[in-house]
């Protein structure tokens, strides 16, 4: 294998051989091909892409650069869900237990947060005593007593994916259909789920601005999961609003517990029991109950009590709050017509809420609180958005970044929360 | 600055500002851009290609990465050639000394082969004594007493260009019209000559295999020696058959002697009038005498023994010679309509005329002479070729390169030896 003749058959345009696709992520993780090769294919995928054939073949030698956890032989079937980020996206939160109070078990790996979008573990370490790293051994007691795992990913899992990243990262090469999908899905069929369900985030707040290339995104993704025989779906929903109420770490864990005790915005509870019931039809029978009377009945909630405790956390612990807060008040009076997922996202981030190097510690409890969204009134002087931040320097940045953010009186054209569904 | 920005300009499709350029260019030079980060780069230029704006500032940008030399006081107009590499291409060789019989001075900085094609210091090289490295003092004296000076270019000049065609080279880049033109202008501006003439190859034995690339490699490059405020010109010139009869280090510069001595293959006494005639029009006004006449009079002779012999070489010594010598016969009498550049220079590659690796030595006797060129006649079981190499298990392996090389009585349809000009 040469990879000059890779390099030059994807830069022309041409496919790339599975022998070619093995030989070169093995190499590139062993170190045999170098940094500055890989960064020139990287490019060259970017303008060519990749056929079916070469986008699943590229995911499974990602995923077979690491370990592959098995949880084939539990008694009950295992689903998980991913989303590729969005503002406010708590869903996990509520979703995982509730999925294990159905009846089927979720191991779900996770990640942190970079930029202005939020990441499921720095939530869940809002809350006191909860830790991320489990071995496989523990996330396979966890399934088997609880129904439901959420917990960083191993360095083991998919070492070409967290090399090929770092210089993604570096190189202006992140922005790849193929590359993202692969990445992704690398990473969840290696934590050995039996179906998968996608949320893919369309709008402001989201990676993907347009419903075209996220379908594109969810196609890929699609059809990887189903050609490497775990049962994946996709929805494409809306990220132009936020989700929900609450964007920050403490603050959407509560927002979660609201939504768990039976309460909680609409749009969080729609998305959570729609996600559900894909991921248990997705996995197949299980006999349980409809995840709607899961969180009307309390058995969500428990289910979430025993995953927080298995995992060292304490469920009845107060969360984290902010030092200090600060109210932006409504300029006039009507209607909020328009509320950018992005700025608030940023917001949040400038707060303290997210991170700007993969280094940086999060704060627990900033963030923004939503006093009103799109659709609903509002009055002059009175809050439209309260700031949560341990550091009152990070005020006026903050709220630079949602001076443009809203609109109110002007046209109100509300979008479905689920777009599009592609299975 | 931010090399990520850069990235994504380019990579979107944008033009890069000067500020930018210069900013890449000095950082990666400096190392402060990573090798990967420049692969990328360079990756989406393969992809996008350059405004004339920007190819000509990224030449600057390099040019201006290491000393620039200057030339400027001499007593007379300084004028070069380059060319973008053939088979047999010797010109060099008769060219330099018959430019300076005729009043202008050459200070040309050349290079040594890789690949399929020979290099003009290989050639001087086999010439016993003679040395390639000169200081530019050393290269300014030969100027002043010579009028002419073929050697390395020294470590100095176009530093990023040293690293960035290292680079280009490992990464699948080197296909670029933008990118072989800034770099092979970075070097020819750093070198200090008032004009140059370009003779670009086209054909089977060149890089440039058709006409269109062939002129738009000539049109950039004639752009950038303009706007850096160096008159030039290019010529497209026809490499599909190899350059004379004979191919190999010390065989050309015996060829070379014959044309200096008033003799030697038309194609090679043609390309070397038609290319010095340039060069001293490009220089301006000389006063001196015409090509055709320095090479018939002697005076082009004299030059270029005193131009071996300032640097060290005898102009008397007998030439290398291979070890072992074997014909390759002529299956059929009738004219050869046929002869493949690129199989000739593979050939006399593998008797060692040239090297696969940069650290590679090159044997100076090796090579191959050509007993007929396209539209001569040949008779069966007369030599078509002889091979010389060091090294007899060499023979073989060339044979092969040659054995579909070559066409008895098939259709011959001569072209002109100057395709076309660009000025």
């Amino acid at each position: 294998m040469d990879v000059i003749d890779i390099l030059v058959t994807k830069r022309d345009g041409g496919e790339l051989g599975p022998e070619q696709i093995d030989w070169v992520i093995d190499a590139y993780t062993r170190g045999a091909v170098a940094e500055e090769q890989m960064a020139a294919l990287n490019m060259a995928i970017v303008w060519r892409g990749m056929s079916r054939a070469e986008v699943a073949r590229w995911t499974d030698a990602m995923l077979r650069s690491g370990e592959r956890l098995d949880f084939s032989d539990l008694p009950r079937p295992t689903t998980d869900k991913h989303s590729t980020g969005g503002v406010g996206d708590k869903i996990t939160l509520p979703l995982t237990p509730t999925v294990a109070a159905c009846g089927a078990a979720v191991p779900q790996l996770s990640g942190r947060g970079l930029g202005h979008t939020g990441g499921t573990l720095d939530k869940l370490e809002a809350i006191p005593g909860w830790r991320a790293e489990l071995s496989p051994e523990e996330m396979r007691e966890r399934l088997l007593d609880v129904g439901a795992v959420v917990c960083a990913a191993g360095a083991g899992l998919a070492p070409a994916d967290r090399k090929l990243y770092a210089l993604r990262d570096v190189t202006g090469t992140v922005e790849s259909v193929p590359l993202i999908a692969s990445s992704i899905m690398s990473k969840k069929l290696a934590e050995g789920t039996g179906a998968l369900v996608l949320d893919v985030k369309v709008g402001s707040g989201a990676f993907m601005k347009d419903t075209a290339s996220a379908g594109e995104l969810a196609r890929t993704m699609v059809d990887i999961g189903n050609d490497n025989g775990v049962r994946t779906v996709a929805l494409l929903t809306a990220m132009d609003a936020p989700l929900g109420r609450r964007v920050g770490n403490a603050l959407e864990v509560a927002e979660a517990l609201e939504v768990l005790a039976g309460g909680g915005p609409d749009d969080v509870v729609e998305l959570t029991v729609t996600l559900a019931r894909e991921m248990l039809t997705a996995a197949g029978p299980t006999g349980g109950k409809d995840p709607a009377d899961a969180l009307r009945d309390g058995s969500a909630m428990d289910a979430w009590r025993r995953m927080i405790a298995a995992q060292g956390g304490d469920p009845d612990a107060p969360l984290p709050e902010a030092a200090e807060s600060r109210p932006i008040l409504a300029p006039e009076s009507g209607t909020l017509t328009r509320l950018d997922a992005h700025a608030v996202g940023v917001a949040a981030w400038r707060l303290g809420a997210g991170r700007a190097r993969k280094e940086d510690p999060v704060s627990p409890g900033a963030g923004v609180t939503l006093h009103a969204k799109p659709g609903e009134q509002v009055r002059t002087g009175r809050p439209l958005f309260t700031l949560h931040t341990d550091d009152p320097e990070r005020f006026d940045r903050a709220a630079e970044a949602l001076a443009g953010a809203y609109e109110i009186n002007g046209e109100y054209d509300p979008l479905p929360l689920v777009i599009d569904r592609v299975g």
